[in-house]
């Protein structure tokens, strides 16, 4: 069987240092891989670009979290109970299945009962379907443990610290934080190589707005790019204001993320041709989502690949850490003018409370106090996600005239998630050439110069010192520049630029003799194979041009 | 009681967002710290420009491998048996303590015995004392699971990728590999901020060596530069090249690192002052080190902290390795010339080792092949830590004559270990000063231009619909330029100097009406408050020149 598009770029991965599989040494375990000393730079320059849109472009802040995650927040943002996968386990080998992926459209209960379905391993018969948590757990701490998890996302580091970040941007909304690290899902048996891993990287935004103006500051500027998308039945290129107009995207504040990701995407060399947005249908959104567009990469053996998950999260997460911790995560949307108004304030009994609720009084006191007071005459609250009546003896309900600045809200959130892992695989892949030239064998990696992991290949011709003083003294300068250089003085200069073609560098500089007599160099274009002579005095700046372009 | 330096500057990370308590609205755990806004930037800055001194400098490759790691190569790598801590519990309370933290001088045992040591918590007697280790531990996968660890350093990740990374440098020697990451010490009680945490950001560089020789091709150039160190007894200055000469340093590479150090701290912003290279005793090494300087920086509340470690790791993680995988994880020494040498060549015979070693037969027989013959006649191999003899019908020893082209050997390993936490913790502290003008109390952070999280305010004097032009178009120019702003209009310009002064802003930029006719700006030096004019059109190269040097 010949080798797939995907073979052959892992084993280029593999030898030329761009991606290894994790602790191979010991065997190695699906869903780990370690990025080697060009694809970690890759990853960066990637990040990085990522970084450019979103703090630049976009004027977002950025913080970083832990990654291990307490138990109280991730059962607050609901994962506990609904980052699960549907698994079964065989009967005689005890191997454990995600059930999509052996099962397709029947009962799951159904086929397992009448044993249609076999262990894919040992063909034995399969025990009953169950959920299982995806999450890592760990525990911190000895004698008085605390439970924990490796964070399924960073987004509920985001939230948690709402308060802080709202004070830090002066009270004004909307404002993105984003935060770029890893992120972690147990996957039970996971077979697609680096797009289904169980360790990643992530890069997230969390924007916060007005539920009452989903609006973008920035939206004129973009509102007639065009953006290409999928409505599950066919694809259509539309003009983002357009979209908004007819409805087909909810929002102002989503479609700009929408469209800020396919320029990402673009500038990062994602071919055109294999992008589109996919709207998720109502059964598949998660279960903190009201809408979501997933952009999706084409890759010839995975085909259409989720790699970013632009949603629409709601007030979902601030409202079920303000319901679980009880603490104040509010948002004020401010009057022009204080307002002198009539309210009803609800005045807890902690005497009463102690004794009802123990440990958690506090909290509900402090939930209450924060509670806008309506007609009903009875209350219930939000508690660690039960409704709980807090019975009428335990507060006093005070009328009385105050002075309001505006109205608390809880906000909204749109979050722009984006895999960075499969990112890179699908560039790789879209950037990938090969074919034969004088009966040899060559590969190209036409990566945008932008995020190629070495800008340019210093070659010195021949071994002759005076070549070789001139490009280590080059070699340098280049360096010092920040322009990423990989010198290579070994075997002739046709292999040498195979070499370079092979991971991507978009510059080789072949210093011969006449650069000891002109002072010039020969600058080769791996796309075109074109070279042109260039003083070395003007290299840099017209390199970075080149670069940054 | 007045508050120290160290309440100080958390109250003032914590008001301004560099760093905060993880995990507030639930309660915060000791050990877990997040990084805000402007702690994000000055993190990410301190891990950039320590990434220039290695990639840049000592042309160091960069991976990036998981966090969580199989128990098979921590096993391996000593840190399921050594990477502990001596700990006690409460008889009553069952709190967990860290001995060395509540015990000084005394036998442990004995103090425990006597009861000279109660609980610091509730005063009751404790049970004996137990070691833990410090690794927080997780498992891969459902059913058939796989034992894991967070990673309680980067240096295994790179050790077990050796032969890769030695075949991406062409198998040359020295070379260096770097690495930027989380890393996890599932501390007993950790009590000091964020001096001690749990989940930490770590920098460290793994340079293999040749033991025959540990020089570095660099060590001239540095030679003379001295470098301040401390016996345990006294502080000292020596060049470089005498505390080799003399044996105070053991080697080259060593002493190379060392200084690199230096000046990269120096570089960051840390108080030479504060700073000094302090030597492990020997009942100090740790399990894997034959020779360590901690680079010590002062702080007022804690004194020396530890916030790098250089050390001689020898060749003990990479033979760690190679006896419990039985992998090829050598370097070679070439020869000038091939030679034909006589060898006694060991046949390993499956069909013995089969039944004998069961599972463990294909990595014994690889191990047997790898092994250089000697006169003994018995051979006993390292494998998974312990010795083990192989009778002799399982193999056959064969007379002949090869080829060879160099000898085997297993590399050193000079590592330094960065702690960014601290280090940033430091930075902050050196940078700090306090006092008043007018009455009014002022507080500045002198915080490097290189690595200061926002590099240039940019303040319009007025509300003016033309400075806000002219300062908004700046401030865009400026952020496209690479240059980190914080645009403020609130408030009077002395309010905005000091909000940019406490967070260590070098240069604030003021658009005022002049601006509009003159085209120029003022720019106030944030050490100095000097003042001086420049047009706007020379402020970008004006100000990368300030802030490169």
């Amino acid at each position: 069987m010949p080798l797939d598009t995907y073979d052959k770029i892992m084993m280029l991965a593999k030898r030329r240092g761009f991606i290894y599989p994790s602790f191979e040494i010991y065997g190695g375990v699906a869903g780990f891989y370690d990025y080697g000393p060009l694809g970690s730079r890759l990853k960066l320059n990637i990040e990085n670009l990522w970084r450019s849109f979103y703090i630049l472009k976009d004027n977002c802040i950025e913080i970083s979290t832990p990654t291990i995650t307490l138990y109280e927040v991730l059962n607050a943002s609901g994962h506990v109970d609904e980052f699960t996968d549907l698994t079964v386990d065989c009967k005689k080998c005890n191997q454990s299945y995600k059930v999509e992926d052996i099962i397709n459209n029947i009962s799951v209960d159904e086929a397992i009962k009448e044993n249609k379905i076999k262990c894919p391993n040992c063909k034995t018969n399969l025990k009953d379907a169950y959920p299982i948590n995806l999450m890592f757990s760990t525990k911190i701490g000895f004698g008085k443990v605390r439970d924990a998890f490796l964070r399924p996302e960073t987004a509920q580091g985001i939230f948690i610290d709402f308060h802080l970040l709202y004070r830090y941007v002066r009270e004004k909304l909307p404002f993105g934080v984003i935060q770029v690290g890893r992120g972690y899902r147990n996957e039970v048996s996971p077979r697609q190589g680096i797009i289904r891993l169980r360790e990643f990287s992530m890069a997230e935004a969390e924007v916060f707005i007005d539920p009452e103006n989903k609006t973008h500051p920035n939206f004129n500027k973009i509102k007639n790019l065009e953006i290409k998308l999928f409505d599950n039945i066919k694809e259509m290129k539309i003009s983002v204001e357009k979209a908004v107009d007819k409805n087909v995207i909810n929002n102002q504040a989503l479609a700009y993320y929408m469209i800020l990701t396919q320029e990402f995407l673009y500038s990062a060399g994602v071919d055109p041709e294999k992008f589109r947005f996919r709207k998720h249908s109502d059964n598949e959104l998660a279960h903190y989502a009201t809408e979501c567009w997933d952009a999706e990469l084409f890759s010839e053996r995975f085909g259409w690949i989720e790699c970013v998950g632009i949603a629409d999260r709601s007030a979902y997460d601030l409202q079920s850490h303000i319901d679980s911790s009880g603490k104040d995560m509010y948002a004020l949307r401010k009057y022009e003018e204080p307002k002198i108004v009539d309210v009803k304030k609800i005045i807890p009994k902690m005497n009463e409370l102690g004794p009802l609720f123990k440990g958690n009084a506090g909290k509900i006191k402090s939930i209450l106090e924060n509670l806008e007071m309506e007609d009903s005459k009875k209350i219930t609250i939000n508690f660690d996600g039960k409704e709980v009546e807090i019975p009428n003896n335990c507060y006093e309900i005070v009328e009385t005239k105050e002075k309001k600045i505006g109205d608390k809200f809880v906000p909204h959130v749109i979050e722009p998630s984006y895999g960075i892992d499969r990112i890179l695989y699908c560039i790789i892949e879209h950037s990938f050439f090969e074919g034969k030239e004088k009966d040899e064998e060559y590969k190209i990696l036409k990566l945008n110069p932008k995020i190629a992991p070495i800008k340019v290949g210093v070659l010195p011709l021949t071994n002759d010192d005076r070549l070789v003083s001139i490009a280590c003294e080059l070699d340098d300068n280049l360096r010092n520049a920040g322009i990423e250089t990989y010198y290579d003085d070994g075997g002739s200069i046709g292999r040498r630029y195979a070499r370079m073609d092979e991971v991507g560098t978009p510059f080789c500089i072949t210093i011969d003799h006449d650069s000891i007599k002109d002072n010039s160099v020969t600058i080769r274009d791996r796309d075109t194979t074109k070279q042109i002579r260039k003083k070395i005095d003007e290299l840099i700046p017209f390199l970075k041009e080149k670069i940054d372009n």
